[in-house]
């Protein structure tokens, strides 16, 4: 098979993270393009109609073969039929897409923690208001939504504590990656508060373990947390 | 056929517009519980694990027989591949549901507009940072992604000036919900703009006249654009 490639910013983990995370786990092979010589312009050309038409938004963008896939639960919903990582189901590939459809929508705030006013300006530039959104984040909607991924994990009656079914699915990386971003940027609100989600943390546990995931992790591959990505760590949005 | 349940908000159009107009153009039997009798305890336990194995994280939820399904996007990549609402291939499929999720992402910005700093506090209190927000949502996020949607149309080798292929599918439905909720919210940025995507405005009308449709926003079933929902009109917030 022709290797996937992926379309991604090469200095952070960003939204690819979820996509590297499911493509490593599988095993199969995956050019990161933007991290190999003349990324940049190819990442480019994934956004353009001129030479691509089904050009994407935004990256991340995965090809494989020919189809071109964009937006990351969109790309996770592909993986995870091709290779394993979701039901066979329509049920359980429903609830798959749905479970990770929320992680997206929490992602999604947590990035508007540092950017509330604009993705156009620093978050130097809009400091303040980055506080008054953190501030309501960290109290509300972080206990909102992990409260219900834990409810998620105690509903599931498959063995494992998986968040679907008996076996792994992409929906278990992404709870991964979701949780070590908080840890992450919130190290104090996730410090207090984690011991509520005991079975969050353990599913974390299982997903570092797997051996795909823990070779990962360990390689130059795994591109660190840092304050250009979405999970960023400033300390006065943690206080 | 049992008829679709759809658990959604009863004094908005919200999230839940786009699952309703695509099952008002499918022509499909559904009960909006919402707006019946008791429809808010039947809202909260379609939320609810004590009730419901696969429980939501929020509203809209649609019930389809055995399935309980939640977020916009899954509920319509179900309906989309069951009504006909979508194309038959892979490759399309995917293609719809990206374009969705790319919708999706407009409609939480324009949500945000007017709610940037929480969801936990009123209009009133984050007015200033909504008239920043705002700013930067008219003058760089609607025309990035309104470009973007017409070339979407202008890419489409399909006759009929539909987004995906030469049928309509639930994305041409969201488009519409998309435009026209932007029209009422920013009617003057919208008419100072709105030329520039002749293709986008041409689609709104194809859509607005199919038969179920039209009948549809004739009847009550329609509830008016409002100052709870997701598009609002602020005047302040158009200038």
């Amino acid at each position: 098979m022709e290797p996937y490639i992926l379309y991604y910013w090469p200095t952070i983990q960003g939204r690819g993270e979820f996509v590297r995370l499911a493509l490593e786990e599988a095993g199969v092979p995956y050019r990161d393009v933007g991290r190999g010589p003349k990324g940049m312009p190819q990442i480019s050309a994934s956004l353009d109609f001129r030479s691509e038409p089904l050009a994407a938004f935004a990256p991340p963008v995965l090809r494989a073969g020919e189809l071109l896939i964009g937006q990351t639960a969109n790309i996770l919903l592909f993986l995870g039929a091709r290779h394993g990582l979701a039901p066979r189901t329509e049920k359980g590939r429903l609830w798959c897409n749905q479970l990770q459809l929320t992680i997206a929508d929490i992602v999604a705030e947590a990035h508007d923690t540092h950017h509330p006013i604009s993705v156009n300006s620093y978050y130097e530039e809009q400091k303040k208001e980055a506080r008054a959104r953190s501030r309501d984040f960290r109290a509300e909607r972080i206990p909102k939504f992990l409260n219900y991924f834990e409810k998620v994990l105690a509903a599931n009656p498959g063995r494992g504590n998986f968040a679907v079914g008996s076996r792994l699915t992409y929906v278990d990386l992404s709870l991964f990656q979701l949780v070590e971003g908080l840890r992450y940027a919130f190290p104090k609100t996730m410090g207090q508060l984690e011991p509520q989600w005991p079975k969050l943390a353990a599913l974390c546990e299982t997903v570092r373990q797997r051996p795909n995931i823990a070779a990962y992790l360990a390689s130059k591959r795994r591109i660190p947390f840092n304050e250009e990505g979405i999970f960023r760590r400033y300390p006065e949005l943690d206080k």
